[in-house]
């Protein structure tokens, strides 16, 4: 029998309705584009990120002499220095930096789920180790899916799919709702060609018009990254470096 | 170029924040039972049926004399005619009666859809006519899954898929957001055994417990009547008889 259940959560706006209520892990998806974002700079080394939902908050991390990511509506912020681009992070020196990061969506999901006992980031890149870190907790997960302002994302429910294969595949879980089976089926699907499945996404469409296809690529390529990003206070830290 | 647009919310928590705003038909959509038992009380004549979301308020009903028809958790109220259970109306006489029905789901979903142009009710058992009402109004269109609490309900969302592929197949609908994509993408895995499919979700679990497996495959024929249930006012009437 399962002592741990998974839960999907398909946007923010659910999470309080979710049926886990105890000692859970929650893991925020935003695969287009903060959360793969968030791998990427910590691939580049990047000490701390701290999301931030709050736009006035991070201006005012911005005037503090703090690296500032952030965008809204898939542009970059006036006053930041840099968007919400994977691949923005590829020339760059991170090295034990300190960056705040605020979006349309991901950086807000984290904020709703703040009450877990802990929260980590998952995205198609960091897909193998997010799932072995999430099996050593012995909890129950709640994966919340970022979305597009609380409306259901296609990038984001697949890779729930992805995770829950990869999790049940060494280790039962319960299974809490009905989200789980969609989401898994949904990626049994999608895992055939994912990237024609996904361009079937609004977020392709929305990507496209801002000529940010290459990022679109680079999110779903599978385990370009082993980084596991874990809230810690205020701030998410690597902790498999 | 498609002039309406469907959208499907999963849960009645996401209705606030669809993306179609204005000159919209709603389909409530509660499977499992309420939609499917709506339909099949029409369908023996009912003349009126007062969805009510307030079980004070429905008990106020019954002291006056209606009908009532409810359930809380799967089980009939103590004070109902009724519970929630297509079956249950086989060998009444309904004919031009009033009857005020209150669900765990299904009429808390018609309480907070009420704000649409007009709202109808969509099932397994009444799909081809909804669908021919539906292309008829030349309106976009806002399927509404009643859900569980608040919870993604499978059967909900493949219906929502049948529907969508039904009215895509005669006319073109412009699509507002990913969830018509994965609805129908479930329904199309579905409909190969939907049967073997919708056991799958919590639903059937619950219905199972109560031993109402019976209400579980009368929910699951399609084509059971042709009525249209439509709110009317306070009430639902049957625009198809």
């Amino acid at each position: 029998m399962p002592i741990n259940h998974i839960e999907v959560c398909f946007t923010p706006g659910l999470f309080d309705f979710r049926l886990i209520r105890n000692d859970f892990v929650v893991v925020v998806v935003d695969v287009l584009r903060a959360g793969t974002s968030i791998c990427a700079a910590f691939k580049k080394g990047i000490e701390k990120i701290i999301p931030v939902g709050d736009l006035e908050e991070v201006k005012k991390y911005k005037d503090s002499g703090y690296l500032v990511a952030g965008e809204r509506d898939g542009l970059q912020l006036d006053f930041a220095d840099f968007g919400n681009s994977p691949n923005e992070f590829a020339d760059v020196d991170l090295e034990s930096k300190t960056m705040a990061y605020s979006t349309t969506n991901g950086t807000q999901a984290i904020e709703i789920a703040r009450k877990a006992d802990s929260l980590a980031i998952g995205t198609f890149s960091n897909l193998t180790s997010i799932a072995g870190w999430l099996s050593e907790q012995d909890k129950n997960i709640v994966i919340l899916c970022a979305g597009w302002k609380n409306a259901f994302s296609l990038e984001d429910t697949v890779f729930a799919g992805a995770l829950i294969e990869k999790l049940t595949s060494n280790q039962y879980y319960g299974i809490a709702g009905d989200s789980v089976f969609a989401s898994l089926k949904l990626w049994e699907i999608a895992k055939i060609d994912l990237d024609s499945f996904l361009r079937m996404g609004s977020h392709f469409e929305r990507l496209k018009k801002i000529g940010a296809e290459d990022d679109f690529k680079f999110a779903l390529k599978i385990d370009s990254t082993q980084v596991v990003p874990v809230l810690k206070d205020n701030y998410l830290i690597n902790i498999r470096k």
